[in-house]
């Protein structure tokens, strides 16, 4: 097997290994902090954090609340999920003996069902009553389907409501969990339900912006930087974003070019600070998008200047048909992690339930370069690829040894986590 | 590596694979009975229990409340281990950032040593400060010692008091988490503290008696067996109790042979209902013992009646040179579970952290036989004989299969826990 761990091939990881080394030094303090901030804010009940890699800078890119890709994860830290799962339910249904699990709608993806099989057997592992309700309109009876990767099969239950309850079968369950990102609105059927439901639908993409995201997260960085002693921005991306930008219409242009070149610029101020030579770039992408649709990166403000019709289309695609319109600048973190026989560009994707990490996978894509969405035609995953599941540090090894790198990703990936708690919770408030 | 589950050899493995089956069919309604019995009793800080799988029937024979043989566990469990670790310190000390760690006394006890390195390492890894206070009077200063077996180094650290607050050094913990169980009695230096110590004192082998927990243990036990549809009997181990016996001034020993003449009756009459036609044996215990100390089988009254004064001495031993008083007649278990080319008799012991099961081992003695205690000279331990934690079963297999097997091993082994848990309670509540 090859190493599961990708060779750093930048000369600048100085700075990472100093970061690397205060959060190694710092674990009790870090730990310590992360459970007085989850007494003051609950964890999401699942998420999962890209995270890119610069050498000189780890940071979050994306956070996603409706996770894909637990099948990817190590068959070893299974029964860490389990346990995971349990405090991630009771904390939401103490007295829960059944879940309904509503995933996506797109049943011709293989991996996504692979995903939804093994959230299904962890949920069930866990020890509750679990069935499968689907919101596909052409499915209105029980339906059995093999999977066509690893042939395990699921049973894809039509969703039927009876007042302000929802039920598969005979099966009405406590709490539905939404492995579906709705991002094509709230379905008619889960509206003003009196059952819990987890996430709560307003952190579907069909409302949540990146940018609040990110601007929660950024406050977290703050304290963070602020309670260990180190700059936010060595975990921190800088953004700006564009409120009413529509690639299609070509609205919102002007706003967008001279986003991009006052992030450029403020990118450049903090590498001059650190010596950093490399060049700035941004990357853009739909306020709104998932499954790395509507993503591009600039490296001047005359790239987004001169975007031809075909950069504008893609730009304005985004799952389900929804028109994009918003978006959000975000600092270009480079990725300098390589691994595999083809040195493909790598990014680690970091699991959490509750407030606990559960493990992650490196997402590759050999035909894209270190400044690119790697969410792309090409990528695939190493799901083997994390030993340990980055919630603890080894303080016998040195800060770029494999526990306490990942011990690096899960702190990260924490920050990210917590910053989506916040989120979460100021919807809850309707904020 | 040869299997790491042991082969069942008795021919009367037909109502343990009902019992199992039962079990597996009923996993959701089991793990939702755990769940609403744990918002009842918080489970115990962690525990170990010792079974024994006589084919027909699995029960506890011990409980310990201060497990060592954390060293024994999968190091693959550690990240489980980890997250329980931090469950079950939260609900302590939500607040807490350092743990102070009291083992026992004995230094020269190499393996017994390899336990403490375990746990102090996996409480650090859970993200707290942690220090080792030692109780032994010899060690005045700070001491670090090598371990023989893996080379680890410990720090132990003389205990002082200032007021109602201990401290090691310039460390004054948060709680204090005993792995001493003080059989000896509670340290003054303990006494009347302000900080928090788990488990409680008064569950130290100083007060805690055998027959109170299988007392709460056989509640336990008849509860599960009406709520899943099973006779109790074929999780739970008959038992009676003498008080005042005491074997070196021959004290007490009418009360012994009567209760074991009629404890080796009942077993014959559930013998009989289930159609077993093995030889039914009592085994007589310390109410204190630990460490398979005081430990004799009994066949017959007159096991009892003829026992010479080496048996008598043997029986009047215990940890520390405490005097044995009181002793229990628990009806002995079968152990029916082989392993390994000297095909030793083999039982298999769990490990829990809060509500957690993380793992366990198997207890060999080649020198033992099926109706002999085996916690006594040519003792092993299998440490990777589980594969899985013990915490979930899969549907997908048979009821003799590995997970499924396990999984009934962490049902009942929890059941022991839920006893101790109530345990616990009373014995905060002065009962």
């Amino acid at each position: 097997m090859q190493s599961p761990v990708p060779h750093l091939v930048t000369a600048q990881s100085g700075p990472l290994l100093k970061l690397e080394s205060t959060l190694l030094a710092k674990a009790a303090d870090i730990e310590a902090w992360f459970r007085s901030q989850w007494l003051k804010t609950s964890p999401p009940f699942y998420s999962s954090v890209d995270l890119r890699n610069a050498g000189f800078k780890l940071a979050p890119v994306d956070t996603n609340l409706f996770p894909g890709g637990f099948n990817n994860l190590n068959p070893a830290f299974e029964a860490l999920c389990i346990h995971a799962l349990q405090t991630s339910i009771a904390r939401v249904c103490p007295t829960a003996k059944g879940i309904l699990l509503v995933p996506e709608n797109h049943t011709r993806n293989k991996f996504y069902l692979e995903n939804v099989a093994t959230l299904f057997s962890l949920i069930q592992k866990a020890g509750y009553r679990v069935h499968i309700g689907t919101l596909i309109p052409d499915i209105t009876e029980p339906t059995e389907i093999t999977l066509e990767i690893s042939g395990r099969k699921l049973l894809l239950e039509p969703i039927t409501r009876d007042a302000g309850y929802v039920s598969v079968g005979g099966f009405t369950p406590c709490s539905i969990l939404l492995n579906n990102d709705l991002s094509s609105g709230i379905p008619a059927i889960l509206e003003d339900l009196e059952q819990d439901i987890i996430p709560p639908m307003g952190l579907g993409w069909h409302a949540r912006t990146k940018s609040s995201h990110f601007g929660f997260y950024r406050d977290v960085a703050k304290e963070f930087g602020e309670h260990i002693g180190i700059d936010p921005w060595l975990v921190d991306p800088l953004f700006r974003n564009c409120g009413q930008i529509n690639f299609a219409k070509r609205e919102g242009e002007e706003c967008l070019a001279s986003n991009v070149e006052m992030l450029l610029e403020d990118i450049k101020a903090k590498y001059d600070e650190y010596g950093i030579t490399d060049e700035p770039f941004v990357i853009i992408k739909s306020e709104a998008g998932t499954y790395g649709m509507g993503v591009m990166t600039a490296r001047s403000v005359d790239d987004v200047r001169n975007m031809n019709r075909k950069a504008r289309t893609h730009m304005s695609s985004a799952k389900e048909g929804n028109e994009v319109s918003g978006a959000i600048i975000q600092e270009g973190v480079h990725t300098t992690e390589k691994l595999g026989e083809d040195q493909a560009t790598a990014e680690p994707v970091v699991y959490m339930i509750d407030q606990f990490v559960v493990g992650g996978f490196y997402r590759l894509n050999s035909q894209r370069g270190a400044q690119e969405n790697l969410n792309a035609p090409g990528m695939r995953f190493e799901p083997l690829a994390f030993e340990t599941p980055c919630t603890h540090p080894d303080p016998n090894c040195g800060p770029d040894d494999r526990p306490n790198r990942f011990y690096a990703y899960g702190v990260v990936a924490r920050l990210a986590a917590l910053a989506a708690a916040r989120e979460i919770e100021a919807e809850a408030k309707g904020n």
